[in-house]
């Protein structure tokens, strides 16, 4: 039996300003920081030892995981950051409000590059797309791998690119691994994991700050998985992310 | 010109009672967090961009980078954990207050045990050391490499091989390395950088929370050093320093 804990990262200031993130690093807000210390709690509470823990190059998400091991007593564990598991990259949505972008593209439009499985954003313009690549954080990743607007499909390439060579080897090596990630490289490396239809992963939603535990057996075939917090709890976060992915 | 940024964490809870600490994984008080912050706003307004990250196994330490990463906006580094930067370990010692050590042992041997190089203190019994021996952040290490109390001059063994085989290999291909550690780890690390003898690291004392820039040619010889903080501040982190060390 393999265990591998997921966990969204949880409310930034962008969420709560209802703007379009995707690779713009913004910080967590107060209440996103308290939803980290929770699921570190929650963790510890269900007597969770991960040894190994994944992240995305994103602040957000790197700090979500550091409050949270903090709060597990798991700080010293090892901790690597992979830019194959940021957030699905929103192109020129980047930035703009929710509400902007139905007014400017139609709200049906928005709707189906928020939810559908192969809908690409517009991509950014070159110059902003230059600025990104400059980002010191991408200068080991070739500019022909960096995306300028993705698919959900899209994510998955990169997100099945760092299952296979990354997080499978240890998990098989080692067991019980943490990834702490985004609303979409999770719903990308869950419909990996459990071997969903497109179909299937559009009405998925992963909640932030509910760690999320799937277990598989010893070849990584998926055995089940459970939300490590209350049933009232799951289904509002559920509820929440319903409202607000992406 | 290879650049190498070294911080000591701030005041602990130990720290702050007057214990001796070593490899016992207490956590930073609020007074500790500030610190490590504010290193990261002197870092940010020097600006100085590190790469790589290195710390101890100590909650300590790594919390301290961690919040220092985020003030300089480079969480996403990558961040490496080693125990050969832990604290000297101070055996039997540890746990124990500064006074009731001094009541126990006598003033003078207490500070022979903390100033001096070679001066070992009392190792830790049979059981205390099976149980360090059992934590998991030290399960890849071999038992004979775990110390059971250190002089200043283990200490430096350790950390010699840690610089040998770890941080000169990284500082030489990538430059601009960040080391957050211990008072007597980074002491060791100083005494090997500038070719320190055991008289002059006795009087060496390093500040917390204030970063130190080491510069070397490109062969690692040193060059020179400067704190990234003003005179006063430095001064009265010296004398803080000088009274609590260890």
């Amino acid at each position: 039996m393999k265990r591998l804990v997921l966990l969204r990262h949880g409310q930034s200031e962008w969420n709560a300003a209802g703007r379009f993130t995707g690779w713009v690093d913004v910080m967590l807000t107060p209440q996103g920081r308290e939803e980290a210390v929770q699921a570190g709690r929650l963790l510890r509470a269900a007597g969770i030892h991960v040894r190994q823990a994944f992240t995305s190059v994103l602040t957000r998400a790197i700090e979500t995981l550091n409050l949270a091991l903090l709060e597990m007593g798991l700080s010293w564990i090892p901790v690597q950051k992979d830019w194959r598991l940021n957030e699905r990259h929103y192109g020129l949505l980047q930035g703009m409000g929710k509400q902007a972008a139905a007014e400017e593209y139609g709200a049906e439009q928005v709707r189906l590059w928020r939810r559908s499985y192969d809908a690409v954003p517009p991509v950014l313009q070159p110059d902003l797309a230059r600025h990104q690549h400059g980002d010191a954080r991408y200068h080991h990743v070739p500019p022909w791998r960096l995306p300028t607007a993705e698919s959900l499909a899209d994510t998955l390439v990169r997100v099945r690119s760092c299952w296979l060579e990354t997080l499978a080897p240890v998990l098989l090596r080692r067991g019980d691994l943490f990834v702490v990630a985004h609303g979409n490289s999770l719903r990308a490396l869950l419909m990996l994991l459990r071997g969903l239809s497109p179909q299937e992963v559009e009405s998925l939603n992963v909640p932030t700050g509910i760690p999320l535990l799937v277990e598989t057996d010893d070849s990584l075939q998926f055995r089940g998985q459970r939300y490590l917090a209350d049933a009232i709890r799951v289904e509002s976060a559920l509820a929440a992310a319903e409202r607000g992915q992406g």
